[in-house]
């Protein structure tokens, strides 16, 4: 998107259901600081869950003046031993990620045919880079908690958990489509389908 | 990207190993209908691989004129009896398929947090879109062969087969990544690891 | 146009006659498998009209989801012996055409001041690429009825075909400047203005 | 497009025949200001020649710091009794016209199906917007010369002057197409073929 | 932006208090001529202001038709002996300048390191370029007035001029700011905030 | 821009002084993670010049894989009691800024006509967001030192350090230029011009 005056701040309203492309917006002479402002992005969040992390994101819906500037931003918390930020991709934006503290493995496979894996260590200060709509992922290597902090250009980024949308789709996949394209025995399948998939997000 | 001229015709020659984003182009004087053609896309694709899918793209590979014009064509051919485009994504384009021979069970999986499956069985002459970045794919629940051509709105827009990039990568992904975001025994991720993922593009 | 959510799916509903660039979105809780679909694209259209083609467009005012996506597909049918789609162009959209049945004479013509005609015989299966905003045409040279289907990167390409804007527009333009910018006797220009146009969209 | 630094000078030079979307740049530490200038378009065109009227651009080619900004610049002078900027359209750019001197008759046409025909008389100091893509001219009514300044959202808008286009491509347009497409009586259609078609830019 | 439609006419009424990116729109059955048309753009504006100079802006508030399309244009009138259009820039486009009377000494000043300063004087006739978010002025440098038309590719550039944004904000920026970004003393600061700041748009 | 391909990592080698919109990139095959990779951004800067901040990019010239993704990272290190980033702007790209450590006082100011003043204090895990091409500045008010890190959607933002540019310009502006403009006696201004102007970038 492109802006077409100074900012369009966004609002919820939205008309008796009816949207448009982003968001519909406020009468600029109403904005004010509070509409460009979010608190308390230091606290660190709470990551005792299956997946081990939490990612808090800051985009339109949160601080509603991002409406039609194509950047966000978010908090990712790791837990010690394993925390996990899994599989996952943005179909609207590329990410550029900072760790502030820990150890992460890091890595994004590019498209085929090559499916290159590209992977890297990042410790306390080492920055990368996540290429729009490509799968990545981020792995805590080390014994304490990790966080990073990361920049993305979109006003909604979108994430896509790869075994989120796999096997916990609503309604489920049909099972002989995953058999067959991910090489498992059927019964895995309708057993991985029958869990729960929680969401960091 | 946008074209600033009438056209500009990629040539493969990359001048030392320098790129550009796109192409470089050859002289707009020397351009010639052949630079504008592909022929063929009427022959039955061979499906008899694991997937029992072919696709066949006719990008900015195949047509050197389609650089700078965000437009590509693809045939898919799917096998009778389960022929499956097996779920994936393109990075870079949105895609409107329309069904050609066969009957196609056809889905699209909307991103995080709904992760919502929106899916349709097709019939000859019916039309279906799958929106940029968005996991879908489309099997084959006819007895016979199924054809289909669509159109998708980059000249290069990717393509993510989601099976082969996470279990077929090059390296592969550190196995306790996918044993956690999979909640698969780390014996099947090693197996599935081993294995050989073909390609149908 | 960019997304800037999942989908957008446009609704007809214009609320007091106010338009937006594109269109409005119903709520994307309501979406469903049929906002992102059409059918019948298969059934061969007739051609019994005088310039023997007829245009099938399936673009956001047929799928609603469309919206947002520059994307869209037609179909053409051609009558044997002469079936044209006159010169015309897209002042929005890129088109890449895939023949399926028939014999086609196709061409488009460069911007000033060189006016290059590039053309090509196509037959079925064969590719071609008409550039945005390019006149271009495609003339059924066969014995027999012609079919393509084309891509064309734009949610609503537009289509002007030249004749019935320059001859059949309303009101007529002012014959003098016709006279003087087609080099005919003004009474060509008259009677031309006085025809029917038919429209084969 | 859009620049991706504060300004990349085209350069002529196209190494070896190879170019870009767009143009190569210079060092920009070696831009100077004649690279972002142009001098005498207050100078009167010429326009004795068979249209009346010649037109200047001020794009890419004359000033090569246009390149990667969307932006141009254009002088039109018509002849007194009849000038004619013949219909047109460019399809890279919208144009907002200023008259300067003179009394012009001007248009523009939609696309299909309506091909509605939005006409204006303008007069010093008026100004009027021709949207991208749609055939429009302007006719010099008034007894005088008139003059004209409009600016283009592009660095090589293209002009496809239709009669030019449709009669005097090279090589020829099979008349057959032109006949049907125009109804015209084939001689004519030769005839035309035969001409020469001036061009005023 | 980008149209995707043939025109998209603005209209002020907000809905409510209710705004999008750009502009709402009325039906195009609606539209007519004058929705694309502004007049009197040839006569001499007063310039006797504190900074001797008026510019007459032509954008989406003066033709509602100019919504969707990035392009205005401005007419620049300059007091004889030091009319000026004082530093400023504009965040969402790239001007064309080009000089009808008078003679402007022009600049415009790169972005750091460099602060390369590229300046020229133009006379009838002479264009000039200025970079989209760059500052840049005119300064009548002769003994007659100046006019200047500009193009500008935006449907609304905003102006942000220095001395007014600096000095003249309200709230007024913390004059411990100003003296220490622009090594001025307090006094001269809050002097200088005290004053009246005209604005010549 | 737009990614025509998964990455175009950025080469430095212009080929014989020849640049493109963005950078020449190098054969994909040879991409390996060193590209896409930066470190030490956890270390605090020296604050120590006249201005009491630093700003450390990591924009396309630090990691070259940032090529045609609009994305990029700033740290910002702010001297204890009034360390300022002084008013400056991007040409290109809208900034989302965290707070890390202290107390930032952070404003923007509208474009004409209103030059409406938003400003904010700023603790740890505030957010707040500076649209593209307004002028902003952050003062640290606080007794300890600040740091934050901000995103921004662009390879190559650009910086315009508003006094930098206006009084240390290289050559100088004409002073009765900046007389007019800012309202000053020419004696200060010729004497801010002698100065000389630190640059926190």
């Amino acid at each position: 998107s492109q802006p077409l005056q100074d900012f369009c701040v966004a609002i919820n309203d939205t008309k008796n259901g009816v949207f448009v492309n982003g968001k519909f917006c406020k009468d600029p002479k109403l904005a004010n600081a509070e509409d460009f402002f979010y608190s308390r992005l230091n606290i660190p969040r709470n990551t005792s869950n299956p997946i081990g992390s939490t990612v808090t994101p800051i985009n339109v819906a949160q601080i509603s003046r991002l409406n039609t500037f194509d950047i966000c931003l978010v908090r990712i918390d790791y837990a010690p031993y394993g925390g996990l930020n899994p599989p996952h991709m943005h179909p609207r934006a590329t990410e550029i990620l900072v760790v502030l503290e820990g150890t992460l493995y890091v890595d994004f496979i590019t498209s085929n045919t090559d499916n290159c894996f590209i992977t890297k260590v990042l410790n306390p200060g080492d920055v990368f880079v996540f290429p729009v709509g490509l799968i990545h992922f981020q792995f805590n290597i080390g014994n304490t908690k990790a966080v990073a902090f990361a920049g993305l250009n979109s006003q909604n980024p979108g994430v896509i958990t790869i075994a989120n949308v796999i096997f916990g789709s609503n309604p489920p996949i049909n099972p002989d489509v995953l058999t067959k394209a991910f090489q498992l025995d059927k019964n895995i399948v309708t057993y991985l389908q029958s869990k729960f998939w929680s969401d960091n997000n």
